[in-house]
């Protein structure tokens, strides 16, 4: 394959629907920016997986992005990102190749007052501890404090983003974690984007929110940047969504995600 | 392969742990009973795939049970029976098969006394419409009320059984089954049962509720009698579980859907 110029799309992929406020980021803060989304979900959730399938599912993505011609991989999903990462690199033959993981431990850094700073993620991507291995290969003396959440996902697809029980949820999962006097909270997984405002709320204004989309197309722009292979504006913007099943509510949670219309949405059969 | 004789045990499958509170009340019910769990842990949900897919992997499922010499099938996950009941049927080969939907359907219609019953699922189940088939089948002149709870499932995995956020919950969810005056509640999925306490105060005295694994426990002893394949007593009753993957926490939520230790698991690579 020839090397992809400034006009090819940028590589989205994660397991399912989440990685679609990855999406809404970029198209915020790059909007001359093709992209090509993936999400997995027929097999969904990787969670729950071994790692030797994650890996070779990640493989099967990378290279079918790159028949699809992008430029850049961004990993939207924190188990890939925790877990297979060095599989994407390998299989990504050159393409630079960013993830959720490491913006997030970036912007964590790059803003801890205190050097306190708390996570919260599904069971997996907290008990894989990669955000704080991440966070202390950049600062070791950071003081990193891990909360599961698994309840977020099923009440962010449940459309219950201001609701008492997410408020009450929240307050319950997020005491242990303020009682340790954080300043910074990332959130480490790709739903909570659409939880910020109640999560705001109950942290209070003293604990500054990293949003792992924001951050991650923040670290994209940056690297576009870097390798000289930001788009121009002289060709058409175009977003394409590829998925390998089409669930109930799809569309419902799709849009909810991304904060606009899906458009036409392409189903491979693996 | 020669019939099962009475001393074999009786096959329960799920696509994940669930289907433990069948076998509790199983083990319950029919003492002198061994049994054999399999669980798809590694391939679960089944909610979101498709129906040949489904039909593939009971068709495997029932095969190893048979394999392991089971003489009864017990389908305790409602996707399969509502989606892949035939599969099942086919390939049980003449073994008695029956499943939590029609026991929960027969026990709604046996105790309804103005014939408007409500039911209660994930979004799979109730989109299926599988309950209101079966209970009109049987009574073509009921009511059926149905509901989506997609946080339940993850609300009993969590742990939070008897918790201000269920409760909270559980109240929205019923609302509008209530509102309908139903005189019997269907818990139409098999992790429900463990919300039964917190469910009677919510639905209050009035309301009948029908407990699927207990209304199984019950069709499968009629039908041992009935075939002549009941224990004697005269060997000694042995459990044992098998699964495809061993997930995270699968001891402590396998545990409290059982009520008792689990003893040996067996995995097998699929």
């Amino acid at each position: 394959m020839s090397a992809p110029g400034k006009h090819c799309p940028i590589g989205v992929f994660d397991s399912g629907v989440g990685g679609l406020t990855v999406v809404r980021a970029l198209m915020e803060r790059l909007p001359l920016e093709s992209i090509v989304y993936f999400g997995d979900t027929a097999r969904v959730p990787y969670g729950v997986k071994s790692v030797a399938t994650i890996e070779q599912y990640s493989a099967q993505i990378v290279d079918l992005l790159r028949r699809r011609g992008v430029k850049m991989l961004i990993v939207a999903c924190n188990t890939m990102a925790a877990v297979a990462l060095s599989t994407v690199r390998a299989r990504a033959a050159g393409l630079p190749a960013i993830d959720v993981i490491e913006a997030g431990a970036r912007a964590a850094i790059a803003g801890a007052r205190r050097g306190r700073i708390g996570v919260i993620g599904t069971p997996t991507t907290i008990n894989s501890n990669a955000y704080a291995r991440r966070i202390h290969a950049l600062d070791s003396g950071a003081r990193v404090y891990s909360q599961a959440c698994p309840l977020f996902v099923p009440l962010v697809e449940e459309g219950w983003l201001d609701h008492p029980v997410t408020r009450l949820t929240a307050q319950e999962y997020l005491r242990p974690v303020l009682a340790e006097n954080v300043d910074s909270l990332v959130l480490g997984c790709t739903h909570y984007p659409l939880l910020k405002p109640l999560l705001r709320d109950v942290v209070g204004e003293g604990v500054r929110l990293i949003d792992s989309a924001l951050t991650t197309a923040e670290l994209a722009a940056a690297n576009l940047q870097e390798t000289g292979l930001a788009a121009t504006g002289e060709e058409p913007v175009s977003y394409r969504y590829i998925v390998t099943d089409v669930p109930l509510r799809f569309q419902t949670i799709g849009e909810r995600f991304l904060g606009r219309s899906l458009g036409e949405v392409e189903r491979v059969d693996w």
